[in-house]
C-alpha cells in the first residue's frame, strides 16, 4: 500500500511519548528494519532485531522506551512503550486509506431482482447479482461481481469481495467478511448408488454464517443435506478451504488454508486447524483442540489435544516418531546384526 | 431451506402406509429427531437412532412401519416400509420449491456474441457472456455470470452455477451440474526448461465433461496439451478438485474434495479417491480401485484394490502400520534392550 | 481444439527435411500414435512408441529422420530432425488460432471508474470492472468478468481470464498470464487473540507478481500485512495454489498444483514443488531445492537439495523409509521371535 503521510501525521497517530532526531521525508509505505529504505516506515517488535536498529534505513521507527541508540541524519525515532500496538494503530488508519468507506447506493450495472430488499445505507457494487427474495443488510458492501441468489439474507456490515456467490436461502450474519470468489451453499457431495449409477441425494438445508466470521479466496462451504452447514461467531476460515454438508464449526476457531472437513464433522469452539489438515466425516473435535499442518484426523479429538501426522496423533508422540522414522534404516540393520549374533551363538 | 408443507401435503407425497396422531404445525424444516423442534419434520432411518424418537419435539415424524411407540400431543407419526426413501422423495419436492424451473430465455444484461447459438429453451441469467460460436442447449440453465468460451459446446439439461468459466472449444455434454466458480479448460501445466527459462508448451488440446457428470465449486479441469482431458459420465467430483491435463477419468467414479490428479493419468470405472487424495502423472488407476484420504498414488493402482497411505499401501496394510508406526518409540527400546543383553551375554 | 490444416500447411508450418507417402485428410487434431484416426496428426517423440508408428491410424505423422518404415495408403510421413520441437511449432500455430489475438477496445458493458487508464492497446472484454486509478498496460487483454481494483497496476501483454480479481494497490508487470478465477491481494489471514476472540490484524501490504509469471486457475495470493508478497520473475504457478502473506516466490520457480505456501516463507530461484506440498511459515527454501508431491516442509531446505515426505527428508533417505515402512509388520515379528530367543537361552 502506497500511503503519504508526514512525520507529524504519523506522530499524531502513534502518540509517542519520547521522540529523538528528525526526517523531512514523508512515509510511503512500512517495511522491515533490514528491507527499509528513504521514505519507509519500521518498527522493533521483537528483541531479537535490535542490532539491525543502528544500520536500517527507514525514515523513521518506532522503538521501545528503553532504546538508547541514536537515529542517522534525516531519520526519526519515535519511542513508546509498546512499538507493535503502535504498529497495528497505523495499519488500521493506512487500511481505512486504503478501503475508503464506500458511498451508499446500487451501481446502475447491479441487476436487483424484483421483491429483493436492500437497505438503504447498503453498498451494491458494479455487475452484482441479487435474486428474488435476498436480502442485504444495512452498510454492507458487495464491492462488485457478487451473487446473493434468491432467498438468501446477509445481514449488516458485511463486506464481500468480487465474485463472491451466495447461494439460495443461505444466511450470512453481521459485520461477516468474505474474500474473492467464496462460495457459500453449493450443494453437498451426496449421492446413493443404484443400478451402477451415483444418485444424487438432493441437497435442501442451508449455510449459516455467524456474526464477525472472516472467509478467505475461493473456500467453499456447501450446503446442508437438509437442516444447516453452520460456521460459528467469531470464525476465522483462510483461503482455499473446504467445508463438507452438515458440519458445524464452532466459536472463534481458526482454520488455515487448504483445510477440508467433511460432511456431518463438529469442530467445537476454539479449535485451531493447521493448513491442509483433512477432517473425516461424522468426527468431533473438542473444544480448543490444535492439530498441525496436514494432519489427517479420522477419529474424534479430545478437548484441548494437540494433535498431529496422518492419522493423527498426539502431537509429542507424533514428533517422537517424526525422529524415529528417521532412523528406521538404521533400526533394520542394527535388527539384522542381532539376527546374525543369535544364529551365531546358537550355532556354537 | 425454509418450506411451509401442511400434513396433508407431507401425506401426499411420501404416502405413508399408516399414520399415527395429528399435527397443525406447517413443516418449515427437515432435522434430526435429536434437533428437531415444532415445525420441523423428521426420520427414523438408522434403528440406532430409535431410542431418540420418544423424545423429539418434531412435529411430524417418518417411521418405518414396525414403529410401535405413540405419538405426542400435536405430533403425527407417518409409518412406511422406508423412511429414508419417503425423505429422498420429499427432499426432490423440497427442492423443486428451492430452484424452481427458470422461465426460458435470455437476460437482457447477458452479453451474447455475434455466432453464438443458444436453444429456445435455455435459460440464460444476468450477466453471463457467451462467446463466438459457442453453442448453449436445450433447457439449459446458466444462473449468473458464467463464461461461455469462443467455439465451446454446452449440451441440454445442464446447470451452471454463478462465475463458472468453459474456456474455448471445451465440449460439455448433457445433464452436467457445474457448481459456482468450477473452471473448465484453463491451460495445463506445461513448460519446457531452456536457457534458464520455463518456456510454455502450448496447451491447445479440450476438456470433454460426459452425460450427468457433477462437479463442485472452485474445481479446475485443465485443458489438455492436445487430444482431450475426459471426465466420463456419471462421475461426480467434490470442490476444489484439480483435474491435470491429458487425464482420463472414467464413467461413475467419486472423486472427493481437494484431490487433485496430475497430468496424463488415468482412472478407469467406478473408481472412488477421498479427499485431498494426491495422483502422479502419468499412472493408472484400475477399475473399481479405491483410496482413502489423504493417499499418495504414485504407482498404478490394480482393479478392485484399496489403497491408502503415502505412499499409498493396500489398506489392510497400511491399516496394520498406521498400528505399528505408534509403537515405534516401544520398538527401539525394545531393540536397545536386546541390544544390551547381548552385549553382557557376550562379556560373560 | 478442432482446426482444419491441409498436408500443405502443415508441412510450411514444421518444414520437414524429407516427407513419404501422401494423404488428402485435412487435419483436424493431434492424437497419440495409438488413438488417432484419420484427419489426425501424430508423432515419435519418444523411441519407446516407435513399434506404434506402423499401426498408427494417424493421416500424418511426424518422424525422425532416421525412421525407415513406410507410411499406409492415405498416410503422409514427414521426417526431421526434431519431431517434438516441429509439434510444438505447430501447436504455437494452432494455439494462436484458438486464442486469436483480439481487437483493441472496452466493451461497452465493462465498468471502467473515473480515473482509471486503460491504454488504447489493450482489449477490456465484457462485464469487466476497473475501479479508480487502476492502470492497464498496453495490449494486455482482460477476456471478461475481470475485477481489478482500486490503485492496481497492470502491465503489458498481460492476459486475464474470466473472473480474475486483482485488489486494490496490486502490481501486476508484463506478460503475466491469469488463469480463470485467481485472486491476487486477498487479505493475509493475521489475526490476534484477545480477550478470547481473534482480532483483525490489518492487512496493508500488497502483491507484486513479475514479468512472465503464470498463474493457474482459482490460485489465491494474500496480500502482505506490510510491504509485499512477491512472485519473482519467470515463475509458473499451477491450479489452486495458496500463496501466504509476506511470501517471497524468486525467480523461474515452479510450484504444482494445490501446494501451499505459509505467511513469510521464501523460495528462493528456480525452487520446483510438487503438488499438495505444505511449506511452513518463516521457512526458507534454498536455490533450486525439489520437494515431491505432498511433502511437508517445516524447516529450511538447503540449496540444491531434493526432499520428500512428511515431515519432508532428503529424498533418498524418505524412499529408503518407505520401503522399510512396508516392512514394519515384519521387523515387529522379528523382534518378537529374539525376544522370545533371548528369554529362552537365559532360562536355560
Amino acid at each position: 500500500m502506497q500511503v503519504s503521510l508526514t512525520a507529524d501525521e504519523i506522530a499524531a497517530i502513534v502518540r509517542p511519548q519520547a521522540t529523538r532526531g528528525a526526517t523531512t521525508e514523508a512515509i510511503r509505505t512500512i517495511a522491515s528494519l533490514e528491507d527499509a529504505a528513504a521514505g519507509d516506515l519500521s518498527f522493533l517488535g521483537n528483541a531479537k532485531y535490535k542490532p539491525q536498529v543502528a544500520s536500517s534505513k527507514a525514515s523513521i521507527v518506532l522503538l521501545p522506551l528503553d532504546y538508547d541508540g541514536e537515529p542517522a541524519p534525516n531519520q526519526l525515532f519515535l519511542l513508546l512503550e509498546r512499538p507493535s500496538a503502535a504498529l497495528a494503530q497505523l495499519c488500521i488508519r493506512i487500511e481505512q486509506a486504503l478501503w475508503p468507506k464506500p458511498a451508499p447506493g446500487i451501481h446502475p450495472t447491479a441487476c436487483i431482482a424484483p421483491g429483493a430488499r436492500i437497505a438503504a445505507s447498503a453498498t451494491v457494487g458494479p455487475l452484482c447479482v441479487i435474486e428474488m427474495g435476498a436480502v442485504v443488510g444495512e452498510r454492507t458492501h458487495l464491492q462488485a461481481q457478487a451473487f446473493v441468489g434468491r432467498g438468501a439474507t446477509v445481514g449488516d456490515d458485511c463486506w464481500f469481495m468480487p465474485g463472491v456467490a451466495i447461494s439460495a436461502e443461505c444466511i450470512v450474519r453481521n459485520r461477516v467478511r468474505l474474500h474473492a470468489g467464496v462460495v457459500v451453499g453449493a450443494d453437498g457431495f451426496g449421492y446413493e448408488f443404484s443400478g451402477g449409477r451415483h444418485v444424487k441425494v438432493p441437497q435442501v438445508g442451508i449455510v449459516v454464517i455467524d456474526d464477525d466470521v472472516e472467509i478467505g479466496a475461493n473456500s467453499t462451504l456447501d450446503r446442508a443435506r437438509f437442516s444447516r452447514t453452520v460456521i460459528g461467531e467469531g470464525t476465522k476460515i483462510d483461503n482455499l478451504v473446504q467445508i463438507g454438508h452438515n458440519v458445524t464449526v464452532g466459536r472463534h476457531c481458526i482454520i488455515c488454508a487448504q483445510t477440508g472437513i467433511s460432511g456431518s464433522s463438529t469442530l467445537e469452539d476454539y479449535v485451531v486447524l493447521g493448513g491442509q489438515v483433512g477432517v473425516s466425516g461424522h468426527i468431533r473435535v473438542g473444544r480448543g483442540a490444535k492439530a498441525g499442518g496436514q494432519s489427517g484426523i479420522s477419529a474424534n479429538v479430545e478437548p484441548g489435544l494437540s494433535v498431529n501426522g496422518t492419522v493423527a496423533l498426539p502431537y509429542m508422540l507424533e514428533r517422537r516418531i517424526q525422529v524415529l522414522r528417521k532412523r528406521l534404516p538404521d533400526l533394520f540393520k542394527r535388527v539384522e546384526v542381532i539376527e546374525e549374533e543369535l544364529k551365531k551363538s546358537s550355532a556354537q
